[in-house]
């Protein structure tokens, strides 16, 4: 099966996600047959370098021996059980490791991203009226901010192309201003501007509390916005501001945990060294990298004391939210591989010299008309200038003739690669990058 | 690592799905280390009839040769690329087996079944904005029905339980009355029962057709509301209003798909011999079995009528929703094996002497204080006549003891097994139910 046949029968039977389908007439699908590190082969046998990780999903390389393994080591046991009325090792033991890394000691299962964000929307509601205050139900969340696209995650994000459709089906929420710091003015660093967001945010809680739940954010880097990144202060002055008022800081690290931003967890870099998750946030949603790349599951953490507030005789007080494949062992399983791979390979460590050597070989990328160069741990972004409002395309599909998946938002070009990337790699991501904008402006 | 040993840990550190935590104290959680067909084995070695099929996911048994090598297979090739701009042989194969089966010919996908249903109720109101009828924004659905419990699904699902707690976060639907034959006059057959409230569904619609998307509902059994089943009259009448109205039919075959209910889809009972799901259906969602019980995957299957609304310059008409995770290979490599034993092995064709098997044997238990015995396909129920409000506890916790997973739902107790069930297995099945019954009546 070639290239040709298999994008023309993807073509009549799969509704691709994310895609206006009749754009793929003029660039046609490209069908991928295998991974091998950071490379994806078509069914021709070309190339590509998956530098935006499949989605910011994959984090030690396609075809990684150490998590196919442990897969397949867990299919020869247990593939799966209810995990109403039953558990199992995997679910058990990824929940410790999870907890003694975020200081959250609760974990709640699902398998799509937007699946967690709607449980913790759900747990911080049904928190306030188990504790006797039921005109919480209301959530804000960040200006551009991405939580996922079902109808309760959706009522959160605020991405227009994404949510102007949907508004009747939505609940309400509100919008704080961002803080990403390509929006300070001329002079203000970053941290005055966060600071100065920080503020907009107390008074709108301050006024409002009384009927809020959460406010649910991307900690450090809005993926989703254009890698639009902050300054950590604001996740500092959030939890001030959400402890004063009794509101929960649901963190979403969906896109941004598991090593991506140059700590394990971006809400770690909030405070100072030593900060856990649990010390800034009442929950915090997990997903893509959580299995490395290779199978969906998500979760939602949170604190003891709203465990407790559900932890009664009455059944109703409970949190009675399930999906079929909570807690699948393979999921799991695959979990359980990529922690491992942190710790034997001190990962989050070694990433700290990577990150610096892809901001050293993005230096050759200065010479082109590029903006607000910025990186945050193994993120790596900048914006296009040029009034074309075909770039993104363009520089798509130029990119994949060069052997690049390279998927821009909107001007914003960015780097979410594997953390296997070499230094070949890097030079060969860079140097084609360069070729690419280069040829479109 | 003993039984007591891990239940402890997953009671420290895993929120399980579904559950009242503290209802644990009086009767622990099962772990389970291994399964081998249709038996789940704990971790002190004592093994358990999985007569539920771990949620309604497993068709072929646990430890599945032929389901895990695809798997295994799948591992050594391409285990995940992002399916926007990209796509691969097991999704294309698995959408076009899916659109010959269904005769709905474009899939598109999740990994939870309640974001199949985001999917389908997304996709209605955006077609019917698309065609220039944007005043079609509410749903409605079955009383008792259960289509997921993320915020969309949640209100579409009519099980108070699940539901009231949430409601000030739910946009407003409404519920039909349900065809559950249970519900019939005396000398009312459930034909008739089902066409007196196809009536009603009509009226409503009548009345309310401007303002209606899509009816959503679960065919042939509303598994959740306690096997409540019914005539499949009531799906053609459904079909005929919903044709007439312009509203859409979602055929929700999460739970009831892939041979549950005798057919290899329950719609296709609606009509005549060689009726397709495309017959009745607009949407149909698909997960649980659709991999055998091992991966979570869902699918949202629907016309080239409603594809085509969509196909368009415009971005903003396409349907931009995405989940990081569709069209997993691996889960797609797991759908694929499900689907080659079906055919391999005449699945469909040899449920029916098994499901005669099963109700034969469980004549038997016609002499306990039951009700509404009844079956359709591989779903089997009977209701218990008692006052006893702990009935469903009771049973769970001694069927355990007696190596029963049974589940019942309120005085509701069901099975349904793994196809693979033998006829061994169902004696003692039926025996122990029969045992454990009488002990508690």
């Amino acid at each position: 099966m070639n290239n040709q046949e298999l994008l023309k029968r993807s073509m009549q039977s799969v509704w691709h996600p994310c895609t206006q389908m009749k754009q793929h007439e003029s660039f046609p699908l490209t069908p991928i047959q295998r991974g091998e590190g950071v490379w994806l082969y078509d069914a021709d046998g070309k190339k590509y370098l998956d530098t935006v990780s499949s989605w910011w999903v994959n984090l030690f390389g396609h075809n990684n021996p150490r998590i196919k393994d442990a897969i397949k080591q867990q299919l020869d046991t247990l593939e799966h059980v209810m995990l109403a009325g039953f558990t199992h090792e995997p679910v058990v033991a990824l929940s410790e490791q999870l907890a003694t890394l975020t200081g959250l000691g609760h974990a709640f299962y699902a398998s799509d991203g937007a699946s967690a964000t709607e449980i913790a929307l759900k747990m911080s509601f049904h928190y306030w009226r188990n504790v006797g205050l039921p005109n919480k139900t209301k959530f804000i969340s960040l200006q551009n901010s991405y939580h996922g696209e079902t109808l309760g995650a959706l009522a959160v994000t605020d991405v227009a192309i994404f949510k102007d459709t949907y508004a009747p089906l939505l609940m309400q929420s509100a919008q704080m201003p961002s803080p990403d710091f390509r929006l300070a003015e001329a002079g203000e660093s970053a941290a005055d501007y966060a600071l100065r967001c920080a503020l907009q945010l107390e008074q709108y809680v301050a006024q409002h509390h009384t009927e809020l739940a959460a406010f649910i954010i991307e900690p450090l880097v809005q993926c989703a916005a254009g890698m639009a990144m902050y300054h950590p202060v604001y996740l500092a002055k959030a939890r001030e501001t959400c402890s004063k008022y009794q509101v929960h800081l649901i963190a979403d690290e969906i896109a941004v945990g598991f090593g991506r931003t140059g700590s394990m967890f971006a809400t770690e870099q909030a405070a100072s060294e030593g900060c856990k998750v649990s010390d800034i946030a009442d929950f915090v949603c997990l997903s893509k990298g959580i299995t490395g790349g290779y199978l969906p599951l998500s979760a939602v953490l949170t604190t003891d004391n709203i465990y407790q507030a559900f932890y009664d005789q009455s059944t109703a007080r409970g949190f009675l939210h399930s999906h079929s494949y909570t807690g699948n062992p393979l999921a799991c399983s695959a979990a359980l591989a990529t922690l491992a791979i942190f710790k034997s390979d001190h990962v989050v460590q070694k990433n700290l010299a990577q990150s610096a050597l892809i901001v050293q070989e993005m230096q050759v990328l200065t010479d082109l008309p590029i903006q607000h160069m910025r990186h945050q741990g193994m993120i790596f972004a900048f914006d296009v200038v040029t009034g074309n409002h075909q770039f993104a395309k363009q520089c798509y599909q130029l990119a994949m003739q060069h052997g690049l998946l390279l998927r821009p938002i909107g001007n914003t070009v960015y780097y979410m690669p594997p953390y296997t990337i070499d230094a070949d790699e890097i030079a060969l991501m860079v140097q084609n990058t360069h070729q690419v904008i280069k040829q479109i402006l």
